[in-house]
């Protein structure tokens, strides 16, 4: 078991995705990973690193810390012969500034902050739009919508929506195929005008039955024949329509959304 | 203006967000960024080299190309002398491997694939649980929730909340305090036995305004007054019944969330 500190000026969510990513690279290895965000000022980085002595003693090994810190006077600080430092402005900033011929500026800015205030305010319009529009309780603003996904329930989406929204300012729209809707060979009437838009979501039979009867065990939603019959049907009307689609089961959350924004070409909106 | 590309054997999340962090350091040069997820093979790898080597004829200077690739032969294609190259595998995993005294898997791992299906489950399980308990609609899962964000209308409960989900697998529910509420200086009643979850998000008067006057314009609702009023009513119900709140004029969902995640000691649950 090794100790990780991951420490930013900022929230550290960079930071911590950066650590993990090489972490994971080990899987042999196990972690205690802590985070200390907004570390900002010599009194609280003194604080952490404290924090960081004290588990060299505890532990008998050097904890790693992953930081993200260019300010000079912090990066004294955190420079300490207890524990292996990697900071990732350190080993990137300097290179960058040859390949730029000019300085990196030493002041803290705001990576997930609110830079540009039209960007902010569309993104957070997103995520009201992707909450309003979940589920196909209303098909009233889909004219507004940068994508709309269509699939059977519980195939992933409403948590892609809210996905797209959150990191990509996507105005997602989403709309379960219900039983009427899945015993046609055509598109749901609402959907009709915004063929253009959708985009379909599939999945293994096995995985469905697996993910509904966590939600609801031993239901005739659950079972298997449900939801082979259900797939089969979706992926008709889906095939029939030419609407794109992706097989979700194997896919985290993530990579549905990026998958997305590549085959539908929607741009980052902020 | 300088052509960044960000290359990725997955989903590139990481390695934008690196990459972006860095870029954010040269306030002063325009980028124009390009993202290339999913590149695991040699072939795909080649063509996107034969893109930057276009894109460095054309711009009459070196690309950067921002990547995570550990894999040998892929690493083989990337590293070109018409290209500043940046991977911040290369650059960490000889020293972590040092640090640990174990070599670093060579294997492609998934770092936002399902690994863990009971961890993954959660998280979609807290993003069904935020939308279903957004806005006050029902107080009846509040027994479940892991906090419930209180304040005013349009103060930021709902992204918040939406982000806690998707990030942390936080079961966030929100309550909007409604005119009704501010009207007293006690707790709503169905807020009561949950005293402990709560935690408030409050604003500055001239924000709230912006951002209501963005969604209705030039209504009372928008006006600043009403802005005022509910702000103040707001905090003094918080103060009167000790729930720790937090000002979000100045910050984005981002720093909201992992301040929340600090101040109620909530921990990822994913």
């Amino acid at each position: 078991m090794r100790s990780v500190f991951f420490i930013s000026d900022q929230t550290g969510i960079t930071t911590e995705k950066l650590g993990n990513a090489l972490l994971a690279k080990f899987p042999e290895v196990e972690f205690r990973r802590e985070t200390f965000p907004f570390i900002d000022t010599p009194a609280k980085m003194s604080q952490v690193m404290l924090r960081v002595y004290n588990r060299y003693l505890q532990d008998g090994e050097k904890p790693i810390v992953v930081s993200s810190v260019l300010n000079a006077d912090l990066r004294k600080i955190i420079e300490v012969d207890y524990a292996h430092s990697l900071d990732f402005f350190q080993a990137f900033i300097p290179q960058l500034e040859e390949a730029l011929g000019v300085q990196a500026t030493q002041k803290i800015n705001k990576l997930h902050g609110i830079s540009d205030e039209e960007k902010y305010n569309h993104r957070i319009d997103a995520i009201h739009f992707s909450l309003e529009n979940d589920d196909g309780v209303s098909s009233k603003n889909y004219h507004e919508a940068d994508v709309i996904i269509v699939g059977v329930s519980r195939v992933g989406k409403t948590p892609t929506s809210i996905y797209l929204a959150v990191n990509y300012g996507i105005k997602a729209a989403n709309y379960p195929f219900a039983e009427l809707d899945l015993k046609t060979d055509h598109l749901p009437k609402s959907l009709v005008p915004f063929h253009q838009k959708l985009f379909g979501l599939s999945i293994e039979a096995d995985r469905l039955h697996q993910i509904r009867s966590h939600r609801l065990p031993n239901s005739k939603y659950a079972n298997i024949t449900t939801c082979m019959d259900e797939i089969n049907a979706a992926e008709r009307i889906m095939n029939t329509c030419g609407i794109p689609f992706l097989n979700t089961s194997h896919k985290s959350i993530e990579e549905i959304s990026v998958a997305i924004m590549q085959m539908v070409r929607l741009k980052r909106q902020y």
